[in-house]
């Protein structure tokens, strides 16, 4: 059954059901001029946007509707997790054309759903139009963090040490391999890991959670476009320097595998990748080891220390394997540059 | 200048400039992953968005840039209104291609930022993507309200007489003439008059925070699919019938002589056309005249009643010219409907 069949109103109807998660708050979800709300007293409000356009940020010949829906709604909430909040109320603007079925749009529902429930977020309003040159998506996304713990990525300070959470470099090695199908060498197990990392991220809610409420970080941003383009960010919003030593940096193991079967640096897939949505944040020297203890006893997470912020004249610089110092160039991607900055494809939302 | 020329985050470095009007509540604008602000003890959150497709709702041949920016936010704040609110905060999401010019995008912004600044509005975050197909606009736009002012649309009373603000046609007519370039017999100034109702259409802000604040209307909206279509909305949601009389429902003077010139019914541009973005409310006889009263008191904004909420099993009807009563048909856009229902091209945001 094609969009065309049942309309505007019949489209809203089937997306709006099963949408709001946690009522307590709720006066109004999909259905009126405006959602209605009560934020929490005496907290910050967040708030975030992400618009993904169809052969831009994906290709639905290599990710499923549901897959599609629950990455949307997971690199919006990777954006509150950045900043150390927990997000709440999602708004989903939806631009498709009449021809597509109804089956994938409940399928990519679905998806924005099952992500929005397992972070406890309603989907609260939206818009849905025609668009008949290909898939829009546009999720707001709105959160609240306590005022004393919210975490910018403006606020990083000299001698901070450098941390990320988990391990770079999979969802870039993962859209290779979506891309490209010559690479039928690689493992099915390993091609599998690289695969969801790319199609599935998970947002550092409560990483960034514990992060924020034991105030250890300075400074916060989620890795979206690299590594070192994400650093970069921190470094400009802060005026400091950087210091980081390509040694340290957590490589995932099947991005190494993938890396080396498809004869791309492992290294630069972490630094210029993008996409791998885990956390970077600068801490102060003597928080480091609460950071990595913290983490690990409380969700298991693995915290890597990869540098310090130095000064901003020292400028940001990359230790290499082989110990040669250079500038960290924030390659990664960047819309609207006629050739994407970098070597590595990442242009997966 | 091309955008491909300064990228990404130069386009979002211009973007940025000028967009808090109201600080005092502002922690973080754009420039963070999230924007952070604290909300309103005491209110209510009302949120709504607005997807824009290049082709679908506007054309460029027919709108300057900063028009559009103008209308684009004008379209959300009308939505606030419709509930009583204040609106607060915009958040902007922009598809552009690489080759469109930074002169484009910089007096799209103006536009918006006008309009914003209009109705103190900060637009406190977004994103710049890329959108080789077309250009694509959604605003988020966050505002509030006290709790006991909210006016929905689920609320009107058998009873309640049904109220508009202003004059309808106008923008149906306007859109016509932008569409269609044979009606050069259509005299300049109403013709431009029916045009700037079409591109610019003026958010009625004040006349739905006094109709809230004197609690004067049972429910609200606002008119942008058509009266027809928003009316059905207004009775399907709060389950009741209803009754309009054709010969009370106040016709722009414009319309009524493009409608002339055009051969188009006045009445049906007005029924079915969209887009005028007056307020559509129910009123309790008792308040009736206190409305009329005071909105031409403080505003001098006309508000005619053109009908009456009935039973939900007596229908929605409308008595026409000649005195023959039938079914109002709920005519308007919908997108996705392989034709669109009504015979008035309505389809510009």
């Amino acid at each position: 059954m094609k969009i065309s069949e049942i309309g505007e109103f019949g489209l809203i109807n089937r997306i709006s059901k099963d949408t709001i998660i946690n009522p307590k708050n709720i006066l109004l979800g999909i259905g009126d001029d405006c959602a209605a709300y009560y934020a929490s007293p005496d907290k910050i409000v967040l708030a975030t946007c992400d618009m993904l356009v169809e052969n831009i940020h994906f290709t639905l010949s290599t990710c499923s509707p549901r897959q599609l829906g629950r990455k949307a709604m997971a690199v919006n909430i990777s954006d509150i997790a950045s900043m150390g909040g927990i997000p709440c109320q999602a708004l989903l603007s939806l631009g498709t054309a009449s021809s597509t079925s109804v089956e994938f749009i409940d399928q990519l529902a679905d998806g924005m759903k099952e992500e929005a429930k397992l972070f406890e977020v309603n989907i609260v309003g939206g818009d849905t139009v025609r668009s008949p040159l290909g898939l829009v998506i546009n999720i707001t996304l709105i959160g609240e963090v306590e005022p004393d713990l919210i975490v910018k990525r403006s606020t990083a300070k000299p001698g901070d040490l450098i941390m990320v959470t988990g391990e770079l470099g999979g969802s870039a090695a993962g859209l290779i391999l979506l891309e490209e199908k010559k690479y039928s060498s690689v493992p099915l197990n390993i091609a599998e890991e690289v695969k969801s990392a790319h199609l599935s991220p998970v947002p550092r809610i409560k990483e960034g959670r514990i992060i924020a409420r034991e105030r250890l970080a300075n400074s916060m941003i989620d890795i979206s476009d690299g590594l070192a383009s994400d650093l970069t960010q921190i470094c400009g919003a802060s005026a400091v320097g950087a210091k980081v030593y390509a040694s340290k940096i957590p490589i995932l193991s099947a991005a190494k595998e993938v890396g080396g079967l498809i004869k791309r640096s492992p290294l630069d897939l972490a630094l210029y990748g993008g996409e791998d949505y885990e956390l970077l944040f600068t801490v102060s020297p003597k928080k480091a080891d609460d950071v990595i203890k913290l983490l690990k006893k409380e969700l298991g997470t693995r915290v890597s220390v990869i540098g310090e912020i130095k000064e901003e004249q020292e400028g940001i610089k990359l230790e290499d394997l082989q110990g040669k110092v250079s500038d960290l160039q924030p390659k990664g991607y960047n819309h609207f540059r006629k050739t994407v900055t970098g070597d590595v494809p990442c242009s997966c939302s």
